[in-house]
């Protein structure tokens, strides 16, 4: 392909919006134009991205044992009503009546297409496992699609869904699936992508792994333990806190005006946070019903945990009423008259004397200590927020470091959700009918593309990896008005198409600068350089866009010491 | 893969709604699966045969310099309000409001996304021609989706924009895209295409041609000429007509009492029924006005080119008010006091002494003559429906045919409609401002499978060409339980798929009889048996599923034979 042809435009300024590299670059290197709020077109480049780290999932998925199929984009709202997340899943899901009155639904997700697919077809244990993919456009109306690629609310994603007839079976299988995606990220060149256990929020499984590109722009964060190895997304990260032991002190109530906050309180009675119970109030979605949460004063609450506590939707407390019997400011656990759903987090658990709200305007309790106190059979849960320094769950080490991470894929053990409300069913060696086990798989294609590219980059463009480039090669001829430079990179260009190398051809009557930034901003692996000044030396200027090798080769032996360098390139992503 | 393993059922009993053989057959063998209506999920062998067509078109269009680029399938409305077109498509295009409230709409073809991604980057002369081109989901929400993949609301299309700054770089354009339009169908193995010009419909252009596969079952008519290979899509086959010259007569007011219709009053006056000039009346969908249209009796009107010569939607009259002048079963031009909207149909050109209504109850005149007794300055219009035995518009010989054929393709001469609307311009030499002028060129992905698989099946099932049959070769291993034979078969399907072939193989436990049946179904173009008796003699026994060939390869270079006469198979259907 001749670069005077590609639709596209590059340049130089990175427009306002763009706040990361990959969505700069891919803008300014004529990847992708934006449409509308997390809408976008891809230009052939960024299609020939797509389309190769497709093949490289297809073919990891193969190799599972995997089978593609395809499912609709537009469903019936029928099939979801069965699953129960009709109503279940927010305004993310688009939602329309058809010309016929039908409720229908985008795809955002096919757990409840794949069940419709293999329902009524799998009826023996013989029919079991199988696994059913399909690469497909989705859509998911985001609050905030942001980052270009990273977060669209149009994207195409490779799922996958696995049925099972024993937990072991998924067991293994969701492994085999947990290698297959290592492949995967291996061979387009993503580096530093880490599994870690996670929540697994809407989709209802217990089990589940997120695989994260470790990366600053990244919106999840990961707790992670450098002695023992630790990974988790933080919502399943368990806090662990340990309080100090000591007498059981008197409880008391002190007179503590104008303290509603954990800063003033701590100020005015000259203590640490660690040393309060801090409540934070919440709501319920659906009933309005106040939820306080009881937690150590120098933690905060993961909300995410919270809901899964709770296996509903809550916002914290718009306004809290007076017949709520809730005192803001002021709220404890002793002598409360609130209306509402108490939670204790675990980081009470042995807490001694601590200090909470009387229940009373400006007035707190001191030596309060919940089980004299409040009640002997609380039952504490962890809804507290893992820390930078927090204790290891595993090793139990203090030592939890949190890094940042784009999520490029994740793993699920559903179990019998799906299999179960709508009804798919097998006949067992016995002769039972039993419920299939699932698993799902996903990877989201133009988010990995970004985060590639995120991770993979210099101050003037991206510098892809040969197996995910647009093209293997680019040559630059400089000068091609001259009429040797013309002839030799025409030459070129024709016998490495002829060796099946991608070729990029530049041959526009451009400054050697606007064609060195164009092709920085293409980011493809291997750059010829053919110009008068190589030419009357016999060789072409060879250079890798990561900077790590610049050479000439010789010019008769230029086609084949190319291939080589193709293929060392390419040997770097292979398993 | 092992027949085993692919998810999905064969079986016997076509369900009720298919009425076709391609419907029945990519249900019964376990191509597709049924969602709701026009929706269906795609299982391997489908999906493999839809992947498979895709890479041919995908070759083709990269052959005609086509760039292949990715738009949404998901939309603001605004680009759609700015070619006009928001308004003008009806309820076949979905429109939703998103979760912000904007107006939002499902693609259901891209030539609004097409300027929008090539607008403000083409921005010289030199920067055409191009080609752009997708293979993506559509949505049509059709009224009457039929025929399983014939006619769907979802759907995979490829489509093409081509965007030149003359009309001769169009036209030398468009024939390359005609060519290589050709290309796909016959390496498709869809042997009966023909390309007609046709009406232009929405699309807005002015040249088009749709490629019809000639079946009975399809819903398109094509009149053809048998002499002169003239070859036009129904309402753009102009209807010629002569009448017989004579004396001008008496224009005469009869008594015809109860005389409402054609036949009626043909009958009452014992004359033909080309004699008469008939009245259809129609009403303006938007503002309900009338539209008389004056045929000759014996043609019926063409409401397709009734609607593009009006340049909007109609529907037949659904009552006649008093108040609009009209007389039902008696209306005339001559001495009309109808307010409405008359066509004349060319074919009252030259007819003489006709027999038309009196704009009188029960009363009709006889000895009309246009041009002396309603105005001399009538501009006659084509809005009759061709017929078997017309004259031909190109021979003029009266021997068209009329056939039924399925529309696999369409391509379309755009003009400016596009670019002028969302105002997409270039400089050209001069340093004028203009705007290009496009082309659009589609095929449905999934309707050329069933096509093809309607014209290519006998009783049993598909017959697929081989180059885009889900698998090459298929083995039937008869009494896998058998060791000779579960040994043969495996090495064979081993040492095949070693060669690059695509091998399916079915070594389940069943009777042969069942075995063969699916065999028929899967439609793969060559199969091997591997069963104790053929083992004896040292053989496998081998066909085509097309019956052109039933033969024994020795055991010892069957796979050599197999794989030539995969070559054989293919070389069918090369350019």
């Amino acid at each position: 392909m001749k670069v005077r042809n590609i639709l596209g435009e590059r340049f130089k300024e990175a427009p306002k919006d763009c706040t990361i590299a990959s969505h700069a670059f891919m803008v300014r290197g004529g990847y992708m134009r934006y449409m509308c709020n997390g809408i976008y077109s891809l230009y052939t480049p960024g299609k020939r991205i797509m389309q190769k780290i497709e093949a490289i999932i297809r073919d990891e998925m193969n190799k599972i044992d995997g089978q593609e199929v395809m499912f609709p984009v537009v469903m019936p709202a029928s099939i979801w009503e069965e699953s129960g997340r009709y109503t279940s899943i927010g305004s993310e899901m688009v939602r329309f009546d058809d010309r016929s009155g039908n409720k229908t639904v985008l795809g955002m997700t096919h757990e409840e297409a794949a069940v419709h697919l293999a329902r009524d077809i799998a009826n023996s244990y013989t029919d079991y496992p199988f696994m059913i993919y399909q690469i497909q456009t989705k859509f998911r109306d985001e609050p905030r699609a942001r980052g270009g690629l990273i977060r669209v609310r149009e994207f195409t994603m490779k799922d996958a869904y696995s049925f099972h007839t024993s937990m072991e079976d998924l067991q293994k299988y969701y492994m085999r699936c947990h290698k297959a995606y290592e492949n995967i990220y291996k061979r387009v060149g993503a580096k530093n992508v880490i599994s870690v256990s996670s929540d697994s929020g809407m989709m209802g499984g217990s089990v589940s792994h997120e695989f994260m590109l470790l990366s600053d722009i990244g919106e999840d964060s990961i707790a992670i333990c450098p002695e023992c190895g630790y990974k988790a997304n933080m919502e399943a990260a368990e806090c662990i806190t340990v309080n100090p032991a000591g007498e059981m002190a008197e409880l008391k109530k002190v007179h503590t005006p104008d303290t509603k906050t954990i800063e003033a309180l701590s100020d005015f009675l000259h203590i640490k946070e660690n040393e309060l119970c801090k409540a934070v109030v919440y709501q319920k979605n659906l009933t309005d019903e106040y939820v306080i949460v009881f937690i150590r004063g120098d933690l905060e609450v993961n909300e995410t945990k919270l809901r899964n506590l709770l296996g509903e939707e809550i916002h914290p407390a718009a306004e809290i009423t007076e017949e709520s019997g809730i005192v803001a400011g002021f709220i404890g656990p002793v002598n409360s008259k609130a209306k509402a759903v108490m939670i204790f987090d675990k980081s009470l658990i042995g807490m001694q004397n601590m200090i909470c709200g009387a229940n009373e305007l400006d007035y707190h309790y001191v030596g309060a200590n919940l089980e004299r106190d409040y009640n002997k059979n609380i039952e504490y849960a962890d809804v507290a927020k893992i820390y930078d320094g927090a204790v290891c769950p595993c090793c139990k080490k203090p030592v939890i470091t949190i890094k940042k991470g784009i999520e490029v894929g994740n793993i699920f053990q559903l179990g019998t959700k799906y299999t179960e409300s709508m009804g798919m069913t097998y006949l067992d060696k016995d002769g039972k009918l039993q419920n299939p086990i699932m698993g799902c798989y996903g990877i989201g294609v133009g988010r990995l593309a970004a985060s590639v590219c995120e991770e993979s980059h210099d101050d003037y463009g991206p510098i892809w990896p040969i197996t995910i480039a647009p093209w293997h090669v680019e040559i630059c001829a400089l000068r091609a008005d001259n009429e040797n430079v013309k002839f030799c990179a025409d030459k070129l260009y024709d016998e490495l198409i002829g060796k099946g190398i991608e070729v990029l051809y530049d041959d526009r009557d451009v400054r050697p600068g606007a064609m060195f930034a164009d092709a920085d901003l293409f980011g493809i692996p291997v750059r010829v350089v053919v110009s008068p000044k190589n030419l009357d030396k016999g060789v072409v200027e060879i250079s890798l866009r990561d900077k790590s090798l610049k050479t000439e080769f010789s010019l008769e032996t230029a086609v084949e010491d190319i291939c080589k360098l193709v293929n060392d390139e390419f040997a770097k992503y292979t398993l």
